[in-house]
């Protein structure tokens, strides 16, 4: 398993460049980073050099697609798709993720009709360059009356979902924030086959009823009470290989520089890879 | 288009046999049966040539699949479905229709991909037998309060429905009942391609407010107030060739004999053709 | 069914606007361009008015993937598809087609499995933006061995195919030169339903042997030996509206301006349908 | 990965009942049989009570459906699939495969069309008991003659027509004598995702050209010149888990009683296991 770093709880960085260095410094092996503005930025043969030196993988691009409001917002963004899929291919990425929303204020039944259909169509696009697309279910149960309708949210869910996409490269994107706040267990993980995990999140959750978690007070990995070890530990009994990239979504920004955000996520990561044992 | 009878409102008939029979007396051309029971009672010789002598093509038939419940009845039910559309197709029957309830005890997005994922696989399995699956929406509005959370009933939620299923032969089945109580408008019927109806039912309303009209509280054609000349018009206009099959669905049995019902359906089927000039 | 030009057989015509000023000038109704490039030249508001102004639709826009070679040269193109679909979305075209050469020095098996996904891939995007995708089976003896194995030039193996790829905006570019150098009948229209054709080219062929007509070898409508008359009346028959569309591929550029072509179009056009009585 | 035992190179087996029996004597873990016979003839509960007591797993079943020839007989044999699913899923099997004939009579782009379209209505029936669908790539030369017309038989092409088949439960039957045949190389095999793996077959084969290797010619394991120990080594090495299961086709039926040819393959699984290091 990879560890990863996206922008998240890293406070003020400058650039996807000083993701790169930093998570370089700091022995992470995985950024979560557009590929497109990298290869814009530099040319592709020098956005790849930068990567290769540096010993730093893309973990995932966002999906470019707007597939939650309207159709006509869903058709206009469809054409970012392609040329997104094209530089993260090319820049040896093979992941692309987007997350679901608890409730909606669409009637919910349509709602995942419509959601069905355009997420086909974006794992269709990134099918055609070796891209899966990674669903993430979001657990905070603050989000599941945020708006007028529940949607779906655990686990068995969102594999129904994906079974129902019925694209073979759509899987999970898994959090251990979200699988802490839906209650899920240990065994749960252990069910999965390594294939049905497309991106994995890590973050930390504080000492307060789950039920109160907020999705925007996320802590560091091993800040926090979610069994973190246990998470990891399972992840890779079942073989998932990929990257495990901290995102620290919460409502004040950290104290403390880019690079000392970073050290403080490296003190996390090694402390909970190693009660993990791995 | 063809008119149409189905056993909902001819009282106690005795079987498929006689449905045949009398249809054919009295200037219907379809009739909506069992395929699979006609072959087995008759061989698929003496079966076909029973249809053929008496001038009846089979309208559609029913959908031997239980995909609104659990996944074991799912699979245990799924094996009728190869056998009914070879019976089907043996006949010269290309339709096979459903209903959609417009609500639900279950998790309504939950559901929605459940759905699609099974009537995705009867329509597969249907197509190979060249039968199309006519998805029927619901309109009555106490159906829509009848289970704790709604799912879909209008004909735009449908046909957005029907492209998620993504399957070439998926339509509709058409209701003039659904269209009246959904208070669709002669427009939305002219808005359609012909090949996205599969099959068309037709029923008449009593004088009551829309939304107090019963699901069981259907009348014979003509006998109400839905504007069923409209409503044919707007079928032939856009070039429907099928059939058009009524089914009286009522609490309380109608009285007369199956011989007097089908006369007073022909009586009603004869006022609001002529009604529609066709 | 509306009258239409491409630029195949009109000599040196200097743009898509010229082409649309000559066809409305000559009662045609539908012209097949780029639509992309008509909106990039005049803004989607002008390039709008200008065709209604002209009367004029939009037949068909050509598919701009390379869906024949390389999986790389697949993706590189893969891009052009939304941007070229949305343009013409919102122009109002709803068609886009591609033809399929009878042989390929590709293992034929392997290159129909590879086919098969890309175009599959394409029509799924295609479907986002309301468009068709028509495919163009090519007729000509001499190019079903041009390549070193054949592939399929068939109407019933290209159904077969569409069925294939599975997607219900999948549909025939039928083309009077290949109904004719195939043999197929008046029958094999009238088999058809109007929405498995997505697109119609009309051309003629000269008075040779069917096994010698030669793919750049063709003539004006009303020129030749096709039975053109029984071509329209047929698709006419079974209710196609759509455009039907002239595309005279020829070794030699035919003598006169654009607009004498056109003119001679048109006496073609009128000689063939008033044969077809329409 | 599981040691596994077909009727193909045991002699004359009496029944699927004295091949569970004698796979488990002797140390196997799996066999090919027909599920649903075993539990017509049992009784579900004592069927999976017999794998159990015997410590056996059903590796896979054959496809019961002719998708190689005609569409009637496609449909006709259609009907089988669900049952044979079911009860496969009952007793805990999670495979059915399929071979490819590496060449056709028929045209062979048409019947890749053909042959897609119906392979995918297989998979996605499968699919609604958890089978996943195995197909088996045919390595012998003289195969690729047998018919008319060449259609595919690599690992790569095979692949890709995993790939367009486009249903995630669908994968390779991987069978040490094709893999030979067809003289690819351990890197193909350590190219491979576990999952692409849907069941494995062992054989060995005689010390002749490569390309003069006959079909039904083929040898215990271990008693040939393919580098089994390499090829399981490189399963194992990917996470390949399922089944490794024997398949002796041979011109002329094996020496011995089914018991000795038992005792003769475990000889052979024991020398190849061993030389793999597994």
């Amino acid at each position: 398993m990879l560890r990863g770093l996206s922008h998240a709880g890293l406070g003020n960085l400058q650039s996807d460049e000083q993701l790169i260095e930093l998570a370089s410094r700091y022995g992470f092996q995985a950024v979560d980073i557009d590929a497109g503005g990298l290869i814009a930025r530099h040319g592709l043969e020098q956005a790849r050099a930068q990567l290769e030196e540096k010993g730093i993988v893309i973990g995932s691009i966002g999906l470019p697609v707007e597939w939650r409001t309207t159709e006509e917002e869903f058709r206009s963004s469809l054409k970012h798709l392609a040329p997104a899929a094209e530089a993260a291919a090319a820049l040896g990425c093979t992941s692309c993720c987007t997350y679901v929303l608890p409730s909606t204020d669409q009637n919910a039944a349509h709602f995942m009709a419509l959601a069905t259909r355009r997420l086909r169509l974006c794992a269709q696009i990134l099918g055609a360059y070796g891209i899966r697309l990674g669903l993430e279910f979001v657990g905070p149960h603050h989000l599941r009356t945020n708006w007028a309708n529940p949607f779906i949210w655990t686990l068995a869910e969102t594999l129904d979902w994906i079974d129902t996409i019925g694209e073979s490269n759509v899987g999970l994107l898994f959090d251990s924030f979200h699988w802490y706040t839906n209650e899920h267990s240990i065994a749960d993980i252990e069910a999965l086959r390594p294939e049905q995990i497309v991106h994995v999140h890590i973050n930390d959750a504080p000492a307060v009823p789950v039920a109160e978690v907020l999705d925007n007070g996320r802590l560091y990995p091993g800040e926090g009470v979610i069994d973190l070890a246990g998470f990891l530990a399972a992840l890779n009994r079942i073989g998932y290989k990929g990257a495990v990239t901290q995102e620290i979504l919460a409502a004040e920004a950290p104290q403390g520089s880019p690079e000392e955000l970073v050290q403080r996520s490296k003190a996390g990561f090694d402390k909970v890879y190693a009660a993990a044992g791995i």
